[in-house]
C-alpha cells in the first residue's frame, strides 16, 4: 500500500479531506484556504493512526522528522519558535476523526511551555498571572490527558492551597503562588509517574500526539464505534496549531459573532467581544461582554477585517455563521466558524433572503431548515391592550409571547409546569446553567438577569423555541425571599408576569396571547415547500375550533376526528354514564338519544369549518370503562362509607357502581374491549353515531355547505369486522339520508393499527375506500411497548443505545415501517387506488413523513401546530428523493 | 348447456356423485350399491333446483313425469302403492347438499298419509295408535316445513286437548283423541292456507320437493353460504325415500349398533335394539333396549342378515360402523350407516387392529385417527388396592378412573369441578340430556342410573373423554333427599366415590389414581407416527417431575422451562417479595443469593430427568408486580385500618408495600416492564439464574449426567437486546464454569413473541443459535386480543362466524402464521441451520402442529398430556403432504 503524504500543512488540505485528515482538520485547511487569519498549523493523517496501531503503538519511522518540518514552516508564519525562550510558540494538540467520537483524547492547550519558555513569555508580556495560569493549566492538562495523572489529584492539590490561602475562587490565587504551583504541580508529577515532567517541548509534542493515537483504542471509543457502527480501520488525525491570546493585554481580545440575527434573521453582525479576554471568560458570564458594533469604534481597522472575514465566511458556506475570533496583540485570527444556530422564524427569514439575494436556490431553502423549527414560527404573540406596567426590559433572546406565573428555581417549574401538574410558569432565575433544562422546558417563558446572546438561557431558547428574554440586568433576584424587584415593582414567586419575547419587554400581571401573525417570509416560504410536496398533509381535530385552526395551517382535510372526545364534555359526561351502565339495550337507547343531537351539532361545525374538505371521522374508540369513574376512587369510598356509614344509600349506590366498574375492568385495555369491538358487541353506539354524522351531512346539504365524509372504522384486524359493522352502518346511513331527503358523499374505511391488518391487508383492501395508519397503537402492538407503562425501561433502552430512539416519536421503519410497506403494497396490490394516509402522532414527525412519503401514502394527518412540519418535511421527501436520484444518476 | 338425467334412483348413483346427488343421496346410492337392504327411493338432483330457481321458483317442465315413474319403481321395490288404499306407501322428502348445511328445509315424514290411506294402513296394521300418530304428526309436519303454517300453532291444538283431558305427556292420550286431533289439525291447517289439507299423494309430494328447492334461497341458508364462502349455485338435492316403521308389531323392531366396541375397541357387534318400537323410542329413553345379541336368540335369521349386512359395510367403509336398522314385519332395512364415534383408546385399538387385518395401510390408521383423542389414552387409572366397597356396576361407557365427591344436579357440579371451584366432583344423574353438559365437563367423571351405550351420557363420554358409567339400573338417584342408594348402601351428596370407568365399577370412598398403563397398541401406533414425522417433539416442563413425565409421553427435549413457576412456591415467595421489593442493588442481592442454590437445586433435577436431551430455559418473564399481593386488597386493608387503627405499624407497613405496589402497576402488563426488559433493568435476578442455570449443568457434569442446555431471552423485540444481554450472561456463565471447574455446553437463544422480533428476524437470528415461538403473546400481540380480556367479545365473534375459531386455541394462519412464516425464512435467509421450534400452548393443537411442519420449523414443544396428540399430528402432516403431493403429480 503507497503511503500518502503523512503531515499536512493547513494551507495543503480543504474540507473535502475528512477520511484523511480527519473533520476538525479538514475544516480548518478549508477556512485557511479562503484566506481566513487561521492560526497557522498541520495536520498528521488517519493513516497515519491505523500505521500506529499496526506497529503495536509506535510512531512510523520518518515520521518525527515530517513533524519538525511543519513545525519550522508554522514558526515561520507565526514568527515564533517552538522551545525560543526568548519569543516561544506554543501550540495545542487535538484529535479529529472524521466523525466526531467521544472516548477519545480531546485537547492539550498550551504546549511547547517550560521554565524556560514561561519566562521568556513572561518578558514578552509583562503579565505574570498570565503566564504562571497557563503554565499550571499545561502541567495539569499534560499530566491528565497524555500521561494518565488524573485531574483530580491536581486538583487536591491547587484546593490545598487555596485552603492555606483562606480563599474559594482560582482568581483569588495571586501569580506568586500561581508559580509555587506550577512547581507542585510538577513535583506531583514526577512522583506519579517515576520521571521529571518533560521539559523539552519536542518530546512533549510527541508524547501528545501517541497519546492521541492510542486514545483511538481506548474502551469507551471502541464502544462508541461499535453502537454507531463506525468501522475501526478510520483512525483518527492529530492537529497541532499555534495558540493565540486574547488576553495579552488592552491589544488582544477575544469574542464571538453571528453573520444574521439568530432571533429575528436580519441581516448584519450580530454578536459581542471583550478585550483582554479568554473565551473562557466571555462563557462563565465573568465579565459582560460588549456588543460587537462598539468594536468598530475601539478598532476600526480589526472590526473591518474581522467584518470582511464573516463576509467570506458566509459567501463561501452559502449559510448564515456563528463565528469565534481572537485578537492577540492587534492581530486577528479565526478560530472557528460553523453554522449559526437560530430561532425558526430566523431560519425562515434567512432562508428566504437568501433565495432573494440568489446565494441558494429554493430547494436549498427548503432542505435546509430543520422542519420541526417552524412550529416556534406559530408561536403565540402577546396582546398588548391600553398601557400595562413595564416591569422590566432585556435581550430578546427567544421571541414569542408568554404568560405564567413567577418561579425561581428549576425544580419547582419541573415539578408544576408542562411535564408537571401543567400549570403556566415563567422561570426567573439570575442567570441559567445546564442544571435548568428541565425547568426552562417546562416553562412558558425564561427571564434572566444576567448573560448575553450567547449564553446558556439564550442558546437553549433559541433551540426550543421558548419566549425568552435575557440579560435583563435591572432586575434583582431575591432567591431567599423568593422575591424579584425592578423597576420599582416587587413581585413575589407565583406573581403573573407577561413576557414578550419578540420585544424584550415584561409586563406584570397576567396578559392575553393571541396566535401569530404569520410572516411574510413564512407564508412565501411555505407556498415553496406546497409546489414541491406530493404527499397531502390533513390535521387531526375533534372540534370546529380545531378544524378552523387547521385549515389556516394548511391542513387539505382533517385525517382524524376523534367522536369520544365529544363525550367528555362536563355535561355530557353523566349521560355517557348512564348509556354506558344500562342494563338493557331500551335504557341503553334512552341515553343514545339524548347525544345523538349533540353529536350531530359538533359534526356539523366541524364540516362547515372544513368547507367540502375530506374529513375522517373515527367511531368510538377507547374502552367504555375509561369514561367511567375511577376504581381505587370507588373501593376507597366504599370501604370507608362501610365501616363509617353501613346502611346509606349512598353506600348501595357506590357499592353497584363499584361492582359495575369492575366488572368491565381489564388486565389489558389496550387488548381488549375497544374500537370495532365495541361496535359489535354493542352496536347501539355506533349505529348513533352514524346517525349523527350523516344527519350533519344532510343538515349541511339543506344549508348549502358542501361535505365529503369518511367514515373510520377501527381497530379492524379481521376483514369481516369490517364487513359486517359496515353492513350495518351502511344502512344506518341510508336510512339517515332518507329520513333527511338527502344524499351525502361518504365512505368506509378503517384504521390500521392492529399488527393482523396490516399483515392482512389483501384481505382488508377488499372492503374498505381507504385505509389510515394509527401507527400509535400499532407501534405498541408490533413492538409490545405500553406508552403508558414505557416511562420504566425505554429512557434506559434509548440512553444506552440499545435502540437508536423511540418509536413513539419516530417510527421504527426496520420493524413498524417494515408493515406499513407490506400493507400497502398488499392493499394497493387488490385495490390500487386505495387511499392511504396516516393519522398516528408520526404525523407530525419530519423523519416519519419522509417514510410515509417513501412508502406511498397519499398524506400524513397531525395536530394543527405541526402541519407546517408535515409540509416542509414532505417538501423535503421529494427533494431529498431527486438528489438521491441525481447522486444514482451520475 | 345439456342436461343431465334429473331423477336417480339410489341404486343408479355412487358415493362420487355429491356433486350432483348431495351428500345424503350419495350416500343412500352408496349403500343401496353394494348390496344393503335399504329402504327404496330416488334424488332429484342439484341441477334441477338450479333450473328452478332460473324458472322463478317452478318445477321445469316433464320433471312430475320423471318422479312418477321412480315413484312407480319404488312400489315395485317394496311392494306397496302410493296413495293406494289398501296397502298404502309412504315416503320421507329430505334435502340435501352437497355440503351439509343449516337453514334449508329438513323432513318431511310419513308423506303419502290422508284419510283413506290412514285408514288402510289401519287395517294392515290394527295398531290404531300407531297409525292416529303418524297421520298427527304428518299434518303438523307438512304444514310447518312445507306451508310455513308455525308448528307452535299446532302445538297449541294438541296442548289444549291434553288440558283438557287433564294428561301431561304425549303417550298418555289415546288413540281415539289422537284421530280427533288429525282432524283439528285439518282444520287448522284450512283456516291458515285459506284451502283444505291435500289430500292427494302426490300434490304432497310435489308441494314438499318444491318447498325443499325453495328452501335452498331461504335467508338463514344464504347468510351461511356467505359465512361458509359456499358458492349459491350448488343447489339442493331431494331425496325421497320409502318410509319402514319398527313399530307395526312385534315382528317388527328398531336398533342402533357398531362393528366393534367403541369403548375400548374389541371386534364384535355392540349396540341394542327394542322390539316393536320407533328409533324415538331408544332415544328418549322410555323403554330400556335389549343388548343385540339377544337378537341372535330371539330372531337368529334377521340377526345373521344383520351381522352380513355389518361385514359388508365395515369391509366397505374399511372402518368402524354406527348402524341404524329396522325391521319392518320381519324384513331387516338399513337406515343410515356412518363412521362410528369411539374413544381414544377404542380407537386406537381399532387402527390397529385394522392395519393388522390388513384392511388399512399404517398411514391410513394414522391420518384417520383425530389427535385429540389421544389424550383419553393418557387417562388416570384407579389404584385397586384391598378390597374396596362397591357400590354400584354399570355399563362402562368412558373409560378411565375419576374419584369426587357425589354432586346431584349439573348446575352444582359446574359451579364446583373444573371451570367453578376446581373441586373433585363425580356428577350422579338419573339419566343425563343436553342440559347436563356444562356440569359433565366441570366433572371428573359421571355416573347415571338410565341410559345405554347409546345414551346421551355414553356419548358425550366418548366424545369429551370423560370417565362415566351409565345404566347403573341398581341404584336409587333421591334428587329431593340428596341421596343416592344402592347395593344396601346409602350416600349423601358430597360423599366421596371412585369410579372405574373402564371396568365399570363404582367403589364407596376417596381412591387414589395412577397414570394410565399404556397399551401395547398405543405404543405401536405411537411407533408408527414417530417413524413418520418430521417435527421433533419437545415438552413444556417446569419440575423434574413434569419433565419425567414428558420423557415417558415421548418428549425428545424440553422446550419451554418456566423458571417463574420456581418462584412461586410458598417457602420462596417471601424471598422473591423481598428481592422485588429491595430499595438497593445490594439488599436485592441478599434474596437473590438465597434464591441462588433454589434454583440450581430444580435445574439439576430437571436436567437429571431429561438425560442429556436438550432443555430450553427461558428466563424470568413476567411482571414483578405478579408476584407481589393484590393491589385492591391492600388499599382496601389501608383504608380501613386508617379509620380503625391509625396509629398501628401494621398501617404503616401496608402503606408502604401499597406505595411500591402502585409505583409497579402498569396500564397494560402485557405490553410493559417484563420479559428482557426486565434483564435490562434489573440485570441481577437473570444474573443468579445464569448462574444457577450453569452451576447445576456444572453439578450434572460432575456426577456424571450428560447436559444440553438452551438459555431462551424473552419478549425481544430489538436485536439490540438480545445482543447486550447476551454478553453480559455469557460472562456470568463462563465466571460459572470457571468456578466449578467444568466445561457445559451452552447457547442462548430468543422467543419470537414480540411481531416485531419475526419482522426483524433476519437481524435477530445473527445473535441467537435458536427461536421459539412464543405463539401465545405473538398471537395477542399481532390480533391486539388479550387473553385475559376477550371473554367480552371472542365468544361473539366465533358465534357470528366474524372469526373462524379462537386464534388463542387454533393459529391464525392467515395472519399469525403469516408472520411466523416470514420470520422463518428471514431467519433461515442469513442462519440456514437455524433451529427453531414453538412453545406456545398451540404446540399441542394439531391443526396448528401441522402449520408448524408446513413451515418448516424443527420442533413443536407442548404439555406432556399432549405429547401423544403432537407427535401423531406431525405424522399426518407428512402424510397429508404426500397424499397432496400425489394429486398434484397425477
Amino acid at each position: 500500500m503507497e503511503m500518502q503524504k503523512r503531515v499536512w500543512m493547513f494551507e495543503e488540505g480543504n474540507r473535502d479531506m475528512r477520511d484523511l485528515l480527519g473533520g476538525k482538520g479538514a475544516n480548518l485547511a478549508e477556512m485557511t484556504n479562503i484566506g481566513l487569519a487561521v492560526p497557522p498549523g498541520f495536520t498528521i493523517t488517519t493513516e497515519v493512526c491505523n500505521e500506529f496501531v499496526r506497529l503495536g503503538n509506535q510512531l512510523p519511522a520518518g515520521l518525527t522528522d515530517e513533524i519538525h518540518a511543519a513545525l519550522a514552516k508554522v514558526e515561520a508564519k507565526i514568527g515564533k519558535k517552538f522551545g525560543d525562550p526568548t519569543n516561544p510558540l506554543l501550540v495545542s494538540v487535538r484529535s479529529g476523526a472524521k466523525f466526531s467520537m467521544p472516548g477519545m483524547m480531546d485537547t492539550v492547550l498550551n504546549l511547547g511551555l517550560n521554565d524556560q519558555t514561561a519566562e521568556g513569555l513572561l518578558a514578552l508580556t509583562h503579565n505574570e498571572r498570565f503566564v504562571w495560569d497557563a503554565y499550571r493549566r499545561f502541567i495539569m492538562m499534560f499530566g491528565d490527558v497524555v500521561m494518565d495523572v488524573d485531574k483530580k489529584s491536581f486538583e487536591a492539590i491547587f484546593g490545598a492551597l487555596k485552603h492555606k490561602l483562606g480563599v474559594k475562587l482560582d482568581t483569588e490565587v495571586d501569580s506568586a503562588h500561581l508559580k509555587t504551583l506550577c512547581a507542585q504541580f510538577k513535583a506531583h508529577y514526577r512522583k506519579r509517574k517515576g520521571h521529571a515532567f518533560p521539559e523539552d517541548p519536542l518530546v512533549q509534542l510527541q508524547y501528545s500526539v501517541e497519546a492521541v493515537f492510542r486514545s483511538w483504542n481506548n474502551p469507551r471509543a471502541i464502544t462508541y464505534r461499535r453502537t454507531e457502527k463506525i468501522p475501526d480501520d478510520l483512525g483518527t488525525a492529530v492537529n497541532v496549531q499555534c495558540m493565540v491570546f486574547g488576553n495579552m493585554g488592552t491589544d488582544s481580545g477575544t469574542g464571538v459573532a453571528f453573520t444574521r440575527n439568530p432571533a429575528n434573521g436580519e441581516k448584519g453582525l450580530y454578536g459581542e467581544y471583550l478585550m483582554n479576554a479568554q473565551g473562557e471568560d466571555v462563557v462563565a458570564g465573568v465579565r459582560t461582554p460588549v456588543p460587537i458594533s462598539q468594536l468598530a469604534k475601539q478598532d476600526p481597522t480589526i472590526y473591518k477585517q474581522f467584518e470582511k472575514a464573516c463576509r467570506i465566511l458566509e459567501d463561501h458556506y452559502r449559510e448564515m455563521q456563528d463565528i469565534e475570533f481572537t485578537i492577540e496583540r492587534g492581530r486577528l485570527f479565526i478560530l472557528q466558524c460553523r453554522t449559526g444556530k437560530r430561532t425558526g422564524p430566523a431560519a425562515v427569514k434567512i432562508a428566504v433572503d437568501m433565495v432573494k439575494e440568489k446565494r441558494i436556490t429554493r430547494a436549498e431553502a427548503l432542505l435546509r431548515l430543520p422542519p420541526e423549527q417552524l412550529e416556534q414560527c406559530l408561536h403565540p404573540r402577546l396582546k398588548v391592550n391600553g398601557k400595562p406596567s413595564v416591569f422590566v426590559k432585556g435581550m430578546n433572546a427567544g421571541p414569542g409571547g408568554a404568560v405564567g406565573r413567577i418561579v425561581l428555581d428549576s425544580h419547582t417549574a419541573a415539578r408544576l409546569g408542562k411535564g408537571g401538574r401543567g400549570e403556566k410558569i415563567i422561570l426567573v432565575r439570575e442567570e441559567t446553567n445546564p442544571d435548568d433544562i428541565d425547568g426552562m422546558l417546562a416553562a412558558q417563558g425564561v427571564l434572566t438577569a444576567r448573560g448575553g446572546r450567547t449564553s446558556h438561557a439564550a442558546l437553549v431558547a433559541r433551540q426550543f423555541g421558548i419566549p425568552t428574554i435575557c440579560g435583563a440586568g435591572d432586575m434583582h433576584v431575591d432567591e431567599e425571599g423568593r422575591r424579584v424587584r425592578s423597576n420599582g415593582f416587587q413581585l413575589k414567586e407565583g406573581d403573573w408576569i407577561s413576557l414578550d419575547g419578540t420585544a424584550g419587554v415584561v409586563y406584570i400581571g397576567q396578559m392575553q396571547t393571541e396566535p401569530s401573525a404569520i410572516s411574510d417570509e413564512f407564508k412565501t416560504f411555505m407556498a415553496w415547500a406546497d409546489a414541491v410536496r406530493r404527499l397531502g398533509v390533513r390535521a387531526n381535530a375533534d372540534t370546529p375550533e380545531q378544524a378552523a385552526q387547521a385549515v389556516e395551517f394548511g391542513a387539505q382535510g382533517i385525517g382524524l376526528c376523534r367522536t369520544e372526545h365529544m363525550f367528555l364534555e362536563p355535561s355530557r359526561l353523566p349521560i355517557v354514564r348512564q348509556m354506558i351502565l344500562a342494563e338493557t339495550d331500551k335504557i341503553r337507547q334512552v341515553a343514545l338519544d339524548k347525544l345523538e343531537p349533540m353529536q350531530r351539532g359538533d359534526f356539523y361545525g366541524i364540516f362547515k369549518a372544513m368547507g367540502g374538505r375530506p374529513v375522517t371521522i373515527r367511531l368510538i374508540d377507547p374502552p367504555l370503562h375509561e369514561f367511567l369513574p375511577r376504581h381505587d376512587e370507588l373501593l376507597e369510598a366504599v370501604t370507608r362509607l362501610r365501616l363509617t356509614n353501613p346502611g346509606s344509600s349512598t353506600l348501595k349506590r357506590k357499592e353497584h357502581l363499584l361492582s359495575k366498574v369492575r366488572e368491565m375492568q381489564e388486565a389489558n385495555p389496550m387488548l381488549g374491549l375497544r374500537g370495532c369491538r365495541l361496535s359489535i358487541v354493542f352496536p347501539q353506539i355506533v349505529q348513533m353515531q352514524v346517525g349523527a354524522i350523516i344527519g350533519a351531512a344532510c343538515d349541511c346539504a339543506r344549508d348549502g355547505i358542501k361535505t365529503d365524509v369518511e367514515i373510520m372504522i377501527p381497530l379492524v384486524g379481521h376483514v369481516n369486522e369490517l364487513r359486517v359493522i359496515k353492513q350495518k352502518l351502511d344502512a344506518v346511513a341510508r336510512e339517515s339520508m332518507k329520513r333527511a331527503g338527502r344524499k351525502v358523499k361518504y365512505s368506509f374505511g378503517t384504521m390500521i393499527e392492529v399488527p393482523r391488518a396490516a399483515l392482512t391487508a389483501d384481505e382488508i383492501a377488499q372492503e374498505a375506500s381507504f385505509f389510515s395508519f394509527g401507527t400509535n397503537d400499532l407501534t405498541q402492538m408490533t413492538y409490545a411497548i405500553s406508552r403508558d407503562d414505557a416511562g420504566k425501561f425505554i429512557g434506559k433502552y434509548v440512553e444506552d443505545k440499545i435502540i437508536p430512539g423511540d418509536p413513539t416519536e419516530s417510527i421504527d421503519r426496520a420493524g413498524v415501517g417494515k408493515l406499513m410497506d407490506m400493507c400497502v403494497k398488499l392493499g394497493r396490490g387488490v385495490s390500487p387506488k386505495l387511499k392511504i394516509g396516516i393519522c398516528g402522532e408520526h404525523g407530525g414527525d419530519p423523519r416519519s413523513v419522509k417514510f410515509c412519503h417513501s412508502i406511498g401514502l397519499d398524506y400524513v394527518s397531525c395536530s394543527p401546530r405541526r402541519l407546517p412540519i408535515a409540509r416542509l418535511a414532505a417538501a423535503q421527501a421529494v427533494l431529498e428523493e431527486s438528489e438521491a436520484k441525481d447522486v444514482r444518476d451520475k
